[in-house]
């Protein structure tokens, strides 16, 4: 639950309330589903379920934070990602590019009756945007600064900052995906604990009311509920050692070099690019703690390349402010801290964001813009795009 | 196109411009793809493509009817339905009820320019109804008289009727689908001529702005591109003969006996079903014009007895008013004429109603009354469901 108040781009944003509720096993399972299994039938169905269980969490939420739903002006749905193909697909014809997020907003909207935002990524894809990242606009009203430049840093699945340099307009905010964060450390983790899994974005997070807009998960949470799939706190890659040859050939991945902006995720570095990486480190008698060692290292690398190379050539970095799942593992933490020396690099709680509810509340801050008629999403724009109202409308009747 | 003036219930419809766009011939290869050959993948990029169709269509309307697109306030488009599964399935844990239509509101808003209202029938399914039909809030503004007790019978691939008592208050409409329109007609011509084909509703209408609203189509026109995929004004079926065992087997299907509210759709009529009678009656050397009779004397037979079983025991009717397909089948026209001997059955050109319009004008009332906060889903409030607000809105920054 986030209270929104002044006006844009000044807005002060309180977060009320957080909570991050897991999906039951059996509609886990359901996700984890590969693609190449799921029917219309299927897909038609997820996002009615979804959507009825978003309205669940929302409610939920709303009372425990010991709110009612007519405080709540609005809900911020992201949605369960099935499909993200902003480089575009031949149908017939055409090549179209697309994107698909199940959670049907009218069946949130309904259920909850309370008025429902949903399908951000849509309007960007149309608009000619990658239809990622979304989160820099709530990045910049939160940390813009007239003192610090500052990188907000999101270590997920994917990482991806948002840099926005002291004073900045909104022009002027340089944002991308710098690559793998969590994925390929979990991937490793999870196979080699015989787990196979499917994908994931982070997320799962339903929250925030109060005069004000809750927000409902960007995606399930398959980590945290119980079984060891992450490593965490780098605990296994501490005591493990880096396969050069691994470091090497990720590193010579073209998306590296590429310049921003630039959105990656699942489809390029997730279960089936490490999986050959895997296979290859078990030829060469790797162990998985000297696997999870080595896609920390990748990791953290492929992070401080992306801002030594792609902003501060454009502007200075005062602080880093890491936030998402990666920023509790103290292992890549400190690896970043190594390769930055001349940077401070922080937790974002230190700047008093709450890690979990991050992704929630800028799923709710972007309701809020949709329904003031903002166009939030900037990086599109900085790269040519036309402006977009992110978001459908859904209303309770 | 449709100019709507005063305010609800007694709007004034005025039909400025209609006109029906067929899809190319590859976008129709794909929806005839069925749906057990189609991938999450071909579904997202449908629901793109369609969206850029249908932005396409409706801008290409407006510019014929001599409008820019700034005179429309809003588009309403229905889309093409893949599924629609109101008695719910299976999934995980749940029975999940579901309807799902592609063709992005968020996609057509940004295309066209124009503000869009789109997935009509999730809220309905949300508020416990049957997510059809929607067309009978449309009727009743259109055709209620002081005078007249009117039943507006559509004549589609499934026939339904809006049954309007004189005076009617809005809760005192009847309405539901009374079985097979054209789709057993149309199913067996096209068969018979080798022509398999998968399914589709009726529509692919683009029409109407006017400081007022465009409409999208409901589905794909398949039946007018040239091909022989109908009995085109009963022709064959007026050559034919009917097969009593046929006859009899369809009559005697549990939906008939059904009291209303109740929907159906090609799931239960369509190609499969009419495909098991077409062999029981090729087993008995039917030809096609046989089949062609019986399937128009079984359409004409279940429209009757729905009149005659579920509408005159709570109302006098003093007209029926046809529109759709068809309406245009002189045959079938007869037949329901020779069966309601007591009652005038026209069609609704003589009220000045454009069949080819009549589904785009009311999906585009859909939008004005979605924008306008009435809750238009009467016959499933009729039936005891929740009021619920038609429609997700999508705009254009």
């Amino acid at each position: 639950m986030v209270k929104v108040s002044r006006s844009f781009p000044s807005n002060k944003i309180e977060v009320l309330y957080a909570e991050t509720y897991a999906y039951p096993p059996w509609v886990k399972a359901l996700l984890h589903t590969p693609l190449k299994g799921m029917s219309v039938e299927d897909v038609s169905g997820l996002d009615f379920l979804l959507g009825e269980l978003y309205a669940e969490y929302a409610l939920r939420a709303i009372q425990s934070a010991g709110l009612e739903p007519e405080d709540v002006d609005a809900i911020g749905s992201h949605g369960q990602t099935l499909l993200h193909l902003p480089g575009g697909r031949k149908l017939g014809e055409r090549t179209v590019r697309s994107t698909f997020q199940v959670g049907s907003g009218a069946v949130i909207a309904h259920k909850a009756g309370i008025l429902t935002v949903s399908d951000f990524r849509s309007a960007d894809i149309a608009a000619g945007g990658e239809g990622a990242p979304l989160v820099p606009v709530f990045d910049y009203v939160l940390l813009r600064s007239s003192k610090k430049s500052r990188v907000a840093l999101n270590i997920g699945g994917i990482a991806n900052l948002t840099a926005i340099p002291r004073k900045a307009r909104l022009a002027e905010v340089i944002a991308f995906d710098t690559g793998p964060g969590n994925c390929m450390i979990d991937t490793a983790v999870r196979l080699r604990a015989g787990e196979e899994s499917a994908s994931g974005e982070d997320g799962g997070t339903a929250s925030e009311p109060g005069g004000a807009l809750a927000h409902l998960g960007k995606g399930a949470v398959f980590d945290r509920d119980g079984a060891q799939s992450f490593d965490r706190d780098g605990a296994l890659a501490r005591v493990g050692e880096i396969d050069d040859d691994c470091v090497e050939e990720v590193l010579a991945h073209p998306y590296f070099a590429r310049k921003p902006p630039k959105t990656t995720g699942w489809e390029e570095f997730g279960v089936e690019y490490t999986h050959g990486l895997i296979e290859g480190m078990a030829a060469r008698e790797r162990s998985t703690r000297d696997m999870a060692r080595t896609f920390t290292e990748i990791t953290g690398a492929t992070i401080a390349n992306a801002i030594e190379d792609f902003v501060r050539p454009e502007m200075d970095v005062d602080e880093v402010i890491v936030t998402g799942g990666g920023s509790r593992n103290s292992m890549l933490m400190g690896l970043l801290k190594k390769r930055l020396p001349e940077i401070p690099v922080d937790i974002g709680e230190a700047q008093g964001i709450d890690s979990d509810a991050k992704e929630a509340s800028a799923f709710a801050y972007l309701a809020y813009l949709r329904l003031e008629g903002i166009a939030a999403n900037i990086v599109s724009q900085a790269a040519g795009s036309d402006p977009a109202l992110l978001g459908s409308i859904s209303e309770p009747a």
